[in-house]
């Protein structure tokens, strides 16, 4: 699957089976600033990773967000989860910046898209 | 994994493995209000469908929204892909409302949660 005509909030992932990590959070809206430059670092850290594939991600204004990320197996999952300035920023983040978070870890067996 | 201390916006779903529909779109802005309607239609709709496990959604200002639901089987996606009115909804979806949009169907392996 392309990226959607060039739209950068779209995900160019190849074709099944890839991973996806999805990371749902209630924000508690302290500590925002920090927060902002952690999560653009993290972007950013991330897309360096072996097996990276790509990110989407969404906020509404009540504080709930999504985050899924896109990779090429597992074992790139857990690097990513492993990887240490990211495990410090998953320290903060349970602790400070989440009231709750959920994460799943999928295979993905199909894909499509407009 | 159970719901987040009642936070609706968390889906409470079982154990894994189960399977997530995530759904990214870029909204075209048109039609926003039979869209709504649709939407809220939708959420209800796939609540009453058999293997519904829950769905979660965020969307920004910006118009890109994620939405990820979740299935007890492959066939429960498959049927619900198959439902007559979310049929029509996904034609309009297609045809009015969404510029871009991505679909990917994934077996969830592994979950937690704070």
């Amino acid at each position: 699957m392309r990226q959607q005509k060039n739209d950068p909030a779209f995900a160019s992932t190849p074709a099944p089976p890839y991973w996806v990590v999805v990371f749902s959070a209630r924000h508690s809206g302290t500590d925002q600033e920090t927060y902002a430059a952690t999560a653009q670092r993290m972007f950013e850290l991330a897309a360096t990773q072996d097996g990276y594939l790509g990110v989407e991600s969404a906020h509404g204004a009540d504080g709930f967000g999504i985050t899924v990320s896109y990779w090429a197996s597992l074992e790139a999952v857990a690097a990513w989860r492993a990887q240490a300035e990211h495990r410090e920023a998953q320290r903060l983040g349970r602790e400070t910046w989440y009231e709750h978070f959920a994460i799943r870890v999928a295979r993905v067996e199909r894909a499509y898209a407009k």
